[in-house]
Formats: C-alpha cells, sequence, structure tokens
C-alpha cells in the first residue's frame, strides 16, 4: 500500500506526453469540474502509463489527507469530521476537505492519485462510484471508505455502525412492550444504511409472528424531518393507525413526533416513536427520543487508524470494520395502548390492532 | 496583500541559517505541536529575514485556503464550514481544515505564511490572540477573521453577524408583550458576541424605565443546554421568578425549557423564553423557540468573498462586514401572564412583577 514516490510523473512530463497544456493537466489533478471528460480521461490515463503523478521533492512526504464528505457538515456529518480531524493531527496529517452539498457534483476521486500533497483519504461519499473507487485501489492508492451509502467491495477498507444488529435491538424493544401494529418510514432505498435498518426492523416482527404489512410501510428519499412529517401523516391518517413507528434515523421521528402532535396523540401513551442514530435533536426534544446510538466520533477514529495502518504499510488483517450501536431507551416508547379500555386521545380508531 | 513568490526561501535556508535539522524545520511550518518555543520562534524570525517560506514551482499557485475553527462542527460552525468549502470550491481552492475541540491547543497561526501550500486563510477562533493575528497581518498574509469572539482591530478583515441590533429587537419584542422582569442568562463574558447580545437585551428594558436587575442575570462559561438548565433553574427558582428570559443562544434557551418544564410551567403562558442563532435544535424542540436567526451561511460565504479579494491584490475598503440578523417569533413566547387573576400553573408566586 506505500506509494513509490521514484515512480511518479511530473505534471510536465503529462501535459508533454497528452500535448495538453500545464494548466488543462493541473485542472484534472486538482479535481476541477471545467475539464472535459475525454480531456480528463486522456490525463488520467497517461499519468496510469507514466506512474504516479509529479514527484515529491527528496525528504518532503505528503501531509495531505483528503477528507470528502458531499454533505453539511451537522450533527452527523460534522460529528464525524471533526473527530477525522482530531485523530489526524497528532500524527502531523492535515484535513484536505472537501463538503457540502455543492461537492457532490465534484469529480474528484481519480484525480486524488496524481496530487503530491495527498497521502491518502478518507471518503464519505453518496452512493459509491464503485467504479472510480476500484480504480483508486489498483492505484494502490490508500484510503478507507467511511459510513458507506452501498455495500463496500471485499477489498475495500470500510468503517460502519452495525445498522442492523441496532435496528433489530429497536424493534424488539417495541414487540417487547406489546407493539404488534408498527409502522416503518424506512430510509433512502439505494443506501445501505436504509437497506439494513429495514431488514432490523423486520426480523423481530417476524420473530413475533408478525408479516410486514405493506400499508404500513413507507420510504423517503432523503431522511429529512420534512419528509419524515408527511410520512408519518399518512401513517397515522390510516383507518387503523399504527401503534408504534419506527424511523430510519432521528430526523424523521422528529417529524413524526409533530405529526402526532398536530393529531392529537400523546406520545407515548398513544402512539410509541422510534427514531436512529442519537443526534443532539433527539434529546432536545420532548418527549426524548427513544433511539440507537452510532458510535459517530468512533467510526472517525476507526477510519483514521486504518488509514494510518495502511499508510505504514501494514497488512489489514480485516478490511471491513462495523462498529457496535446502542439501544437507548428514553421517553418516546411506551407500552401498547389498551385500547378495549379506549385509549383516553379522543382520536376515532376503526378497528384493533392486529395480532 | 499579493505574496511576492520570488522572495521565499526554501526550508533547507532556513535549516542551515538556523542550523536545525529540516524535519524541525518542517514541524515548525506545519504546525506541530511537539517543538519548543524558543525553536520555533527561531524558526519563523529567521523566514521573517529570510523572506516568506519555500517558494513555489513555476506556474504552480498555492491553492490551500486555512480554515481553523477549534470547535466541534455541528450545527453552527459547522454551517459556517460548509457554507466556506462551498464559496471556495469555484474558484479552485481548497480547505485545508483544523476542527475540533482538540485543535484548540494547536499553535498554528504563525506558521501559516511559511507554508508553500497555503494562500490565504479564514479563522474562526477561541478568544483571538492578538498578536499572532497582527504578526499575520504584518507579514501580508491574506486573512479573514469570521464571527470574532473578540473585537477585532481595525486593520484587519472580520465578518460578524449583528449582534447587538438582533438582541435589542428580541428584547423589545417581549418588552411589547408586556413582560419587565426579565431574567437574562448571558454567554461567556470574554466573547464579542457575549458583550454585544448582552447590552442588545438591556437597551430595550432601560428604554422601558426597567434597571437591570443583578438577581436577575446569570452568565455562562460555556454556551451549552446544560449550563443554561443550571442558570435557568436558579432564575427560575428566585421568590419572585421572572416571566421572561433571554437567552444568550439557543442551546441554552433549549437547557431552559427543560428547565420550566420541571417546574411545570408551561411556556409560553406562565414563561416566554427565548434564544439566538435559530439553530435546527430550536425548531426541533416543542414550543419552537422564538429567536434571532444569524445568517451563517452568508456569513461564510462573505468571509470567502473578502478572502479572494484579498487574493487578488484589491484593497477592502470595509475591513469589518456585520451582517444583519432576523428576529424569528415561535412559539415561546408570548403576552406577560396576568398574575393579579392567578397564573394557574399551582406555582406560588411570593410577588408580582416590578414595573
Amino acid at each position: 500500500m506505500k506509494q513509490g514516490d521514484e515512480t511518479r510523473a511530473t505534471v510536465r512530463d503529462v501535459a508533454a506526453r497528452t500535448g495538453l497544456s500545464i494548466a488543462t493537466v493541473s485542472r484534472v489533478l486538482n479535481g476541477r469540474a471545467n475539464v472535459a471528460p475525454a480531456t480528463r480521461e486522456r490525463v488520467l490515463a497517461t499519468i496510469a502509463e507514466l506512474g504516479r503523478g509529479a514527484p515529491r521533492r527528496r525528504g518532503e512526504r505528503a501531509t495531505g489527507i483528503y477528507v470528502r464528505c458531499p454533505y453539511v457538515l451537522t450533527d452527523y456529518f460534522g460529528l464525524i469530521v471533526s473527530a477525522v480531524a482530531e485523530a489526524l493531527e497528532p500524527h502531523g496529517l492535515q484535513v484536505i476537505l472537501n463538503a457540502g452539498v455543492a461537492a457532490q457534483r465534484d469529480h474528484v476521486l481519480t484525480a486524488l492519485t496524481g496530487r503530491r500533497d495527498v497521502a491518502g483519504a478518507v471518503l464519505i461519499l453518496p452512493p459509491e462510484p464503485g467504479a472510480e473507487l476500484a480504480r483508486l485501489r489498483d492505484r494502490g492508492f490508500p484510503f478507507v471508505v467511511l459510513d458507506p451509502r452501498t455495500p463496500p467491495p471485499r477489498n475495500l477498507a470500510a468503517v460502519s455502525a452495525a445498522h442492523f444488529s441496532g435496528a433489530r435491538q429497536l424493534a424488539a424493544h417495541l414487540i417487547g412492550l406489546g407493539h404488534r401494529r408498527i409502522g416503518i418510514i424506512g430510509g433512502p432505498r439505494d443506501w445501505l444504511a436504509g437497506e439494513n435498518r429495514f431488514a432490523g426492523y423486520l426480523s423481530p416482527l417476524a420473530d413475533a409472528g408478525v408479516l410486514p404489512a405493506p400499508e404500513l410501510t413507507r420510504f423517503v428519499a432523503e431522511p429529512t424531518s420534512e419528509l419524515g412529517h408527511r410520512a408519518a401523516a399518512e401513517l397515522l391518517d390510516l383507518p387503523e393507525r399504527p401503534t408504534a413507528l419506527l424511523a430510519f434515523n432521528d430526523k424523521i421521528a422528529i417529524g413524526a413526533l409533530r405529526a402526532a402532535a398536530e393529531r392529537g396523540l400523546r406520545v407515548p401513551a398513544d402512539l410509541s416513536v422510534a427514531g436512529f442514530d442519537d443526534i443532539e435533536l433527539g434529546r432536545a426534544c420532548r418527549p426524548m427520543l427513544t433511539t440507537v446510538r452510532q458510535p459517530l466520533e468512533e467510526m472517525g477514529r476507526m477510519a483514521v487508524h486504518l488509514l494510518l495502518r495502511m499508510l505504514g504499510g501494514h497488512r489489514l488483517d480485516a478490511l471491513h470494520v462495523e462498529l457496535a450501536t446502542e439501544l437507548v431507551i428514553r421517553d418516546s416508547t411506551g407500552p401498547v395502548p389498551d385500547v378495549f379500555h379506549g385509549s383516553g386521545t379522543g382520536v376515532p380508531r376503526s378497528g384493533t390492532p392486529s395480532h
């Protein structure tokens, strides 16, 4: 996994070989958008032929770690990126940050191997461009995928949270409270976390003999409280509404709390609501959310740890690291309401929960 | 404000002149902590004598913008830093990030001028090290202080929010609702924002003929919901409690909402609570917070705009830019309770509000 500096080509070499200007080659290497795709490909192919980019000076080593997180750095991604920055610092490595929603348009991955200042990368990505990641790996560029959106290929280093087991524990908690008619608001269908949490939610239901009910399931395209609010409203307006809602994440659950409040439903007396992630929002809302804690900071530190081992030329025994999640029971979940004695909400119910 | 590349010294030059190793000189230039202060000073003094660091290659320009934000990147700082990253990207500039609470220990500012990869900086800082900032400026290094903690010197570029006028509007809103016995939970006393918001809170009170009451004022060392909760509890347990609380920020206000709920006080029927910042937490809590919106993203974009002008060698006419804030009235503030007809809370009140 070590980079052989002696094999690196110069920007000048690449310009000469391709017949392009130094400025154009630099634009490609810096991942700039204003380059024709064909030109980009020509530059990258030439670099691959020549070696691995421009040589470093004697006695210097690259100290930049490229951190890509094309999302707004708030309480979820911001915590991860802060932990990555803090973990890199004591090793004399610095974060070169590519962040914000606008960064989703950047094409930066393939150019990373050509950069003199970049030693490796920690990548938080939109649904992963598998071909680009495979190319990076084939060139021996050290990187770790953090919180992958799609299942990471076997031979890439990746750190994620144990979505499935966390979701399973959460659903089992609701089953234990007597809930059987459970609505699920799932996340984006092309996200690994969405798929795994959904499977985790279904598993204890199946164990309890409850078949998944399509009318009790919704999926959101983006995990926001607005879309969560809308999906929860649909589920709560069903003739026979669920007694509990399992949300893909805390933001969706907070939207669900709002939908419940608008309908005069008391949480948890009339309706239990649970989220996932344990972000600060879920502790600020009332009732405080029952959720599954993702070890976000630990995930950032673990990604740095794996990357440092790769930079040091060590073999990684386990390329995929999954960190345990933790069920956090707070105030938004409670026993299933006893509908036979009236729920006391004044909200009409057209039926009894199915068992 | 342009950097003259022709005058830059090499790391080798500095090592030769100081008698230190190249590795030690590099450690200083990279802002590493494991260098004796005397050694650091010697290196920096030598660089100042020789020029401004190591020369760049012909045809290359530095593309790194050093962004220092020694706080966790959550809904406040994360929004600012994301906006900075997004605004730099279209200009081919990239963020070199120094972030996280651990970064408060780093001594990085004085070494910035020696770095070949850094063209300028956007600095969000703990109470600003004035001497270091002055030294950076004296060396012609382009930088902008964003959201300054202490009043920025006249000749430094700085972007901040209009704390005073925003706080004034908020306090006037409460006065308009009839509140006179208003508790204030101020921020850290050495923060510019703390001082300005506090002054803004007092001003409409003075206009209404209410003298500031020391027993109704608390200051927190860190603006967290935990410390806000504690300070609010003290104010609400006063024999004659306030009818409204003005908090330094939303997190403190959320702590105050919790203290109110624990005492059976209804917000806003029995107590009005207001924050500052308009972070997402304040929209997720119930009741939703009345607050003052800081244009966090716009502040980040404005800092980049000023920096780009400096990098382009332009003169800045206005070095200090203050962006307008906006009063956002939501559900946590309401008319002063009519104590003469009973507040209906069951909470004993030992007196009537002072006028």
